[in-house]
C-alpha cells in the first residue's frame, strides 16, 4: 500500500464534538482531558465551541475551559462557532482557527439552526471574513455529506455545491462530516472524486462516524485517494444523538492503531492516546466504544 | 469501485463460533436461532462443532442441535471438528462440509489442542481423507493468520506454508482466521498477495474479527483483491476470549450493510438479518457489539 500518504494530520475532536454529545462534565475535567491530549503528540485539538449556553449546556463553560488549559506550542487549537456572534467570542479569546458548520441537507440544517442551508452559507461568509480580518483561519464543515437522518441520501451535486460556495467565500478548508454514520466506501470514493475534480487544490478534512461500523473502512478508502486529514475522538467520545446507544465519532486510538500499522505516521503516541481514552472513560462514567481501548494494540501479547 | 466482486458468499458462524465464545444457551434457543438464520437468505451456516462435551460445554448438544433444526434446501450447513473422532461424528450425522482448524502459531496451537502445528497438520490430513471418503468437503482454517496473542506477529511464510500443506493434503478450501483481531489492511494485502502467488487456484475464505475496529476495513481490502468469501457472525456474537469485554467476529449485518451499499450482493435480506441479530441478543442476554443492530441501516430515516 505504498500509494498511501506517508503521514496524516489528525484533529482530536473529543473535547468538543465528543463531550457536546455526552452528559455535561465539570470544567476541570475538560481542562485536564485537553491537557492530557496535548501531551499525546496530536497536533490539532478541537477544544470548545462558542455556542449559546442555554442551547448547549455541555459547552456553557467554553471561555473557562479555553482560559484554563495549558496551551502546548506543538498543538493548534480550534473552536466550533454557530454564528457571527460565536465567531467574535472565539476570536476575542484568541483562537487561531474556527470552524463554521452548515448541513448539506436543508431539513437537517433547519432542525439544527432553524434556517435553511443557503441562509447559513450567507452567515458563514461573514464568519469567514471576520476570521480573516482577525488573522485566524476558518474551516467550513459540510455536515450530512453522506446522508441525512431526515432526508436520507443527499445528492452529491448538492454537497459539492455547498462546499464550493464556502470555498468561493474564502473558506480555508472544507470538512465533510458523516454526521450520522451513513457513509460507506463507495460513497466516500464518489464524493471525494467529485470534490477533487471540481476543486483540485482545496484543503480537505474528513470527519467519519462509526455508527454503522464503516468508520475505518471509510478512512481506508479516503487514504487510498490521498486524503491526509482526519477527525477522530479519543475513546470514540460522543454518541449518536439520533440513535440511543449508538456510536458516534471514530476513536482516535483506533485510527492511529490502524494507519500506523500500515506505515502511515500520525505523530501520536498510541499508548498515550489509549491512556487518554481511559481517562475520558473515567470522566464520562460509561464504557466508550473504542475497541483498541478494550483490547489494547495488536502488539500487546499475553505473557501468562 | 467497479473492480470489486459483484457478489460474495457469506458463511454465518454465529451458531458455532459465536455461541462457543458465550455462556452456554439452551438447545432449543440454538435450534431457533439457526432456523431464523436459515430464513435470512444466507447460503452457508456453521451450525455446530463436534467437540468433547467436557472440553467445550457450549457445544455439548451438537447432535441434538443438528437433528433439531429445519434444514433449508437453500443453505449449506457445516460443522467444525477438532480431530478425526469429531470428524467421524460429524460425517455420521450427515454434514456435507466439515472444517478442521490449525493455528499457524505453534504456541497458540499447543494452548488449544496440546500439540504443535505440524502434528495437527498430520491429523488434519486424515480428517480430509475421511471427509472425501464419505463424500463431504473439508475446509482447513488456518488461525492466528495475522498474529498470535502469545507470539505476536506470525511470519507470512509460515502461514503460507501451513496453508500449502493443507492444500497438498487435499483441503477443499483454505480459511485464514484473524483469531484475535490483529489484522490491518496492509497485512491483509500482504498475506493474500503471497497466498495468491503461491496458490492461484485455491479457494479462499477470510474470517475477520473486529477486536481492534479494523474488521470491515480488512474486508474492504480483501474485496479490492477479489476475495469473495467471508465469515461473519450475526450481531457480532462471540467475544474475544483473550480480552474481556472485547469484540470477536465481525457482525453479519454490518458486513451485508456495507458491501450491499457498494453494489456487492450477498443474497441476504438485511432487515431479516437485523431481526436475527435482535433475537441473538435476547438469547444471550447482553448487548451485542453490532452497530447496525443499534443504529439500523443507513436507509432508516427519522420520521418525526
Amino acid at each position: 500500500m505504498s500509494d498511501l500518504p506517508s503521514q496524516i494530520s489528525v484533529r482530536e475532536v473529543g473535547p468538543r464534538d465528543g463531550l457536546q454529545n455526552e452528559d455535561p462534565v465539570p470544567t476541570q475535567a475538560k481542562v485536564e482531558l485537553i491537557n492530557t491530549l496535548s501531551g499525546t503528540g496530536v497536533k490539532r485539538i478541537e477544544a470548545v465551541s462558542f455556542v449559546r449556553p442555554d442551547a448547549i449546556p455541555q459547552m456553557a463553560d467554553a471561555d473557562e475551559v479555553w482560559r484554563g488549559i495549558e496551551r502546548a506550542g506543538s498543538v493548534r487549537y480550534s473552536a466550533l462557532v454557530p454564528n457571527l456572534r460565536g465567531a467574535a467570542r472565539a476570536l476575542d479569546s484568541g483562537l487561531p482557527e474556527i470552524e463554521a458548520v452548515v448541513s448539506a441537507s436543508d431539513t437537517h440544517n433547519r432542525k439544527n439552526v432553524n434556517r435553511g442551508t443557503e441562509e447559513s452559507l450567507d452567515d458563514i461568509a461573514a464568519v469567514i471574513e471576520l476570521a480573516h480580518d482577525r488573522g485566524s483561519t476558518c474551516q467550513v464543515i459540510v455536515s450530512t455529506a453522506w446522508g441525512c437522518p431526515y432526508e436520507g441520501d443527499v445528492p452529491v451535486e448538492r454537497v459539492i455545491r455547498v462546499a464550493g460556495r464556502a470555498l468561493a467565500d474564502g473558506a480555508d478548508c472544507i470538512s465533510f462530516g458523516d454526521t450520522t454514520g451513513m457513509a460507506t466506501p463507495g460513497r466516500v470514493r464518489t464524493l471525494i472524486g467529485e470534490f477533487r475534480s471540481a476543486y483540485p487544490d482545496a484543503k480537505l478534512n474528513l470527519h467519519f462516524h462509526n455508527t454503522r461500523g464503516t468508520g475505518l473502512a471509510n478512512v481506508l478508502t479516503a487514504l487510498e485517494l490521498g486524503v491526509d486529514d482526519f477527525d477522530a475522538s479519543v475513546g470514540g467520545l460522543g454518541g449518536c444523538p439520533y440513535a440511543p446507544g449508538a456510536t458516534g465519532n471514530i476513536a482516535t486510538e483506533e485510527l492511529v492503531h490502524m494507519v500506523e500499522d500500515m506505515g502511515v505516521t500520525t505523530g501520536i503516541d498510541l499508548e498515550a492516546m489509549i491512556e487518554a481514552a481511559a481517562a475520558a472513560e473515567r470522566i464520562i462514567g460509561r464504557q466508550l466504544p473504542s475497541q483498541v481501548l478494550r483490547a489494547g494494540p495488536r502488539s500487546r501479547t499475553i505473557t501468562a
